[in-house]
């Protein structure tokens, strides 16, 4: 589900943020605590280990290595890496969800210029706007984990009502070795030159302009289908992600508290949490969480995108605005600043 | 309301910015000025507890959690996650700006476009307009606080004059579990067919130019709702607030001024007033702030968007445009370049 | 005046930018001297001060607080303040610029579409590009100060040869709160209606062409508006500001020469002139000034867009292509490559 | 191949991006692996010469070198320079993917806009949709490594039905020193031109139609040369290149374990492996080899385009919509929520 | 000459970017060898003065005030600076570069919607498409330096055959005291309308695509315009310059290598050649060399766009295109996959 939260913060009031803290649902803290268990584990474990378990010549060559790890932590620049990284995850999320298709303005289209109130009119209508639909269905199938999981099958997506028998039958009938979400465009764009030989469609503008809307319409489900398939480079995340693990792998060690009887420069207080190294995971570790969680937004995270409940949206708009809307105004009345 | 002040600074003179800072309204002191108090009161409880309450033993210790804090706050990457964060914000704060609706173009298209100058042509393009701008109003009542106020209910929409109590009527007829903000525009390209039937469209070309239009206004629309309904990620705000909260805590004991006659490194003066931790608050907190201000710009911030002014321009200028000024036009004279 | 300077270095020479850094008119050191000075003053008095003026005892006191100002102002994050704040304001600045509203589509569409070599046929076009013209005067009136000050009344306007007396009667008689840059749109558009229905512009999709050039005209002048009406967030201005104010002011305590004899860390040296802390004023400062410069780049800098002659060149230019240039082409012959 | 793995990520699960981590294909080691191996070479080379073959006199100077090194390797600017790098080279190489011509909206429009189910109408729905994929083949030879060694000739390019003998003879009559891609785009739209004349296009609005959509194809087989042909300035990624390599040739003396019994700060503990300098290298080289391989994406990378799948995908799919598909359409049938 | 090199670096192998290190066309060496010289002479200079010529006296000050240099030199904002200049001139720079005019889209519209074989015919084609190049040499003379060296007057337009006789004596009939690139696109839109009544564009669909294509393309060269117009504010390269300028200044005396024997922090060796320091100067003034080659690209670097080039094959390929071309198509065959 995706978390909407700026209406909990439209003013900027006292605390302002900090209200959006205390969540459960999309939070950081469900993202994150495992991996900070673990963490907590492998911490107490070694400072266990150390406390305890070495013997005083061990413990000497434990410092000196965990004053070596505190060292030269800082060698690895996982702040520019993250930024720059997030950055351009964020940029294509943003990039996703706008070209997700929406059917808004083609059935405006449909509606005013596929004509006929009869029952071979409203049929065009519906069969047109269902097309569009199915389109988007099947590339978002292709993308959705969710989508995926609601219609596992072609046949799943007839008994939704997205498809008749018929259509499907057609559409199994080219074979093609690629994804074939634009085949109801084909049929869409033939259909409405069909509509226009027959006079549904009145002229040459209006069939153009339904053109050029399913023309954007295909456009975003083409868009989604490369954002799918051309990932941000392998590498570039690999490399971020070694970064922050390897940063805090050393952590471990070097972030361990140091006997302060040694003396040993900045070790003179044992406060057993490590409390700052906690904070410098949250922020990193929490940093790539919202890398991992918007890289595919078509998962099934708490925070990314509710595709089935837009499939349901887009098909009820639709066929409402094409069938139910058809031709049926309320009354023209005198506004009440007339005169 | 909007702070425009850059007229103020429409010259860089001498001191430039700096006539900026003695303001209250929209200021970062009206915004920080809690935040800041808090901060200051448990700073200087833990002073006053540290200076007179602890036994020197007890104080010896704080000295200790002092010193350690001090030396990691700086773990802490507030720089980088503001930097980018606020960034982003910043970037939909504009997108959300520029894609509240506006009837310009579309009214300047109904005018020229929507013939007769008879009543039932005038009736005609009032209603057209007036569909536009309800189009808008539904949608800002579902994003902006503001305007939510302003109209509690649909009836109050009624009562403003947007609507007439035949479409409201119309309007609830039609069931969807969706945002209805579409069903005025369906209604405007249904009228606008049927006005080309009459004729009062007189050309299929001025048809498509009058549904383009309407599809650029409708878009818009579409995006606020959009907008609002994906947030950024929830995960990147928390990080970044955590991160900037954390910070702050550790420093109300990190920044204490420690007893100069226990030599403490860094330590050798006790000014009370932790001058730059102070500054420092301003600074980041200021820059959160700038965030939490602007990540709902339709909410009640002395920045926020002015929705309801817009709305009321909007339809007394799209009136105004539409049937005022229909073929009301300037006697045509020669100007003072003639030959 | 524009400062164009890219001619100059058109080729990556040797010194290369060094160049540029010779010229008053313009320039940072035009910009920032007054503040230099202040600054130098200051930091002069206080060190003469310090040296001469205070006894060993207070000399002990300021040392201990120029060394605590010193250690301390690192805290304050201007380098990263500065880089996304000055980021976002130039990138607003184009945004202006590229939004100011030029006649040369206009003229184009207006010489071929809209025809008659008469009397009448000449007033026609003059009129369409005059009131092209005169909205793009309204709107810079109401954002540039250069522009308010070469027209402070509509009086000056009708006299610049704009607007005709009546035309000023009409749009006086139309009354409305908010800005009416758009009205003189609305007479375009329905200026052309009626030269459609007169035969002067032959087709509908001219008169489309006519239509869509004149919205993006509009939609020109309307983002002027908005980017005037809706500044960069206060809050954000303030932040930056106060952290680079705050920033020298402490320079001026921390980066003081203390008495060599005293051996304080970094201070073997008493050069009086802070060469460096100078460097860095100029450095922090001049990014500041940028920002001041250029945030409203319709004032009377040096560097801010020369709106006025743009408004000439615009009317004369638009002036002659509608009409002097109307069906006065050159006689067609074979060029050089024929054949 | 693209490697694509978003699905593998869909969700933020514990461990999230590790599970990338495992991958060979793409990835970061299969890249980095001969420079890594190289700079372990050449870091033990130095090690064991320092160690075992140096005088104790060599030594003390050895040491004091790498002292220098350690200390100012830090300052070159390599995050600095990385980070705007590769956020240039991502910016072009998703500019580069969105410009390969499809001829999805092409075909779209081509097949419901040329008409004629007699061979001819299908001759040529077929040769327009040809001349559309024959241009792509044309410009992505000229781009791309991959599509160049299948095609090494004109002849392979006829022989693979992109093109018949008599069009290769016409293309190669008309002589320009430059790339040809747009001659078949011209053919293109002579051949509507002649097809709007012969009533197979049947109206002004359709043609526009075609010219619009081919002009737009056009314009990304335009795009592709020119970003093949205008490279990132060789000066920044010379600047880049050099910054990282001298970064790591430093490394190669300052990071080697000094003698601990010189006692040299920070060269307290001997590890042999120089862990942090490795992961550093893998980090910053990584980030420069994320640049290398999408630099240019039309090479044979793992992760580069799949230009000549997508040709084939191409050819395939516009055949089977402009032919097989032309007023082929499924019948209407009422959906499942008629009524 | 434009150096395009990413063929070389296709695929990401061994080395990667290092085999881009041995050009020196284009190359980073080639900008800068000069710089780099005077900053090693006047660094040898000071080096041998320090060695040589001083006093021990006059030694101790300078080793003092080199300390004192080599500590701020840091307080330089460099890397952010550049980091933030470098990107903007970057993208205005690849700005720059998409919006040179290029007449292929126009070609392809005059090609196929002006008709007539006849020599009339042929002539009005050539002469539409010869005014569209003309234009774009106006422009480029006004921007590029190349340009104006190979047209230093109007008569070399003439005799390069991009204007006839006529053609100038009307153009310079025409006063207007500013740039008068856009005169030949009023041209161009009065003859097509003239055509238009001809009946050689045979409908007003065609007119109206002609009349977008010509905007679009006038767009193009007023943008050139625009960036040549508005440079970037000349206070922002002020700033980054005397920046980098001063601290590579100061660099020269704080990074004097000082006698080991007086036992300065950092000062234990003497390796007389500065390597890092030279390696900085290489990075930081090569990145601000990026800046000084790109931010006029019309110049003559060797990296700056080949304008003339471009000039000579746009006048080639569009007079190509809408005459010999002109309906001369190869004939239509089926092709290899027909059933």
């Amino acid at each position: 589900m995706t978390i909407s939260y700026t209406l909990k913060v439209a003013n900027a009031r006292f605390g302002g943020f900090s209200k959006l803290l205390f969540r459960w649902k999309g939070s950081i803290y469900k993202l994150l605590y495992k991996e900070f268990l673990v963490f907590v584990a492998l911490y107490s474990l070694l400072s266990v280990t150390y406390r305890l378990m070495l013997s005083e010549d061990q413990k000497r060559h434990f410092e000196e290595v965990a004053l070596y790890c505190n060292k030269y932590t800082d060698l690895i620049p996982i702040s520019f890496l993250l930024g720059f990284y997030v950055n351009l995850i964020i940029s294509r999320w943003w990039g996703q969800y706008t070209n997700i298709p929406l059917p808004d303005q083609l059935m405006c289209v449909v509606s005013s210029n596929v004509h006929g109130a009869d029952e071979k009119g409203r049929l065009l209508r519906r069969t047109l706007i269902r097309f569009a639909n199915l389109s988007s269905v099947l590339i978002l199938r292709s993308v959705s984990t969710r989508v995926l999981k609601r219609f596992p099958t072609m046949e799943h997506i007839v008994e939704a009502g997205f498809m008749t028998h018929e259509e499907l039958k057609k559409f199994e009938s080219l074979s093609s070795d690629y994804n074939k979400y634009w085949i109801p465009c084909v049929w869409f764009t033939n259909m409405i030159a069909q509509a226009r030989r027959d006079g549904r469609v009145r002229d040459d503008v209006a069939l153009k302009l339904l053109m050029d809307e399913l023309n954007k319409y295909r456009a975003k489900c083409s868009m989604l289908f490369h954002y799918d398939w051309i990932s941000v480079p392998l590498v570039y995340t690999q490399v971020v992600t070694i970064a922050v693990y390897s940063f805090f792998a050393f952590c471990l060690i070097g972030r361990q508290f140091l006997d302060p009887s040694r003396k040993h420069a900045g070790h003179s207080l044992d406060m057993y949490v490590p409390l700052f190294t906690l904070l410098q995971f949250f922020s990193y570790f929490g940093w790539l969480k919202v890398a991992e969680q918007i890289i595919n937004p078509f998962g099934e995270d708490d925070d990314d995108f509710e595709t089935n409940r837009l499939i349901d949206r887009n098909l009820q708009v639709s066929l409402l605005s094409v069938d139910d809307m058809y031709q049926n105004l309320p009354p023209m009345e005198k506004d009440k600043y007339w005169d």
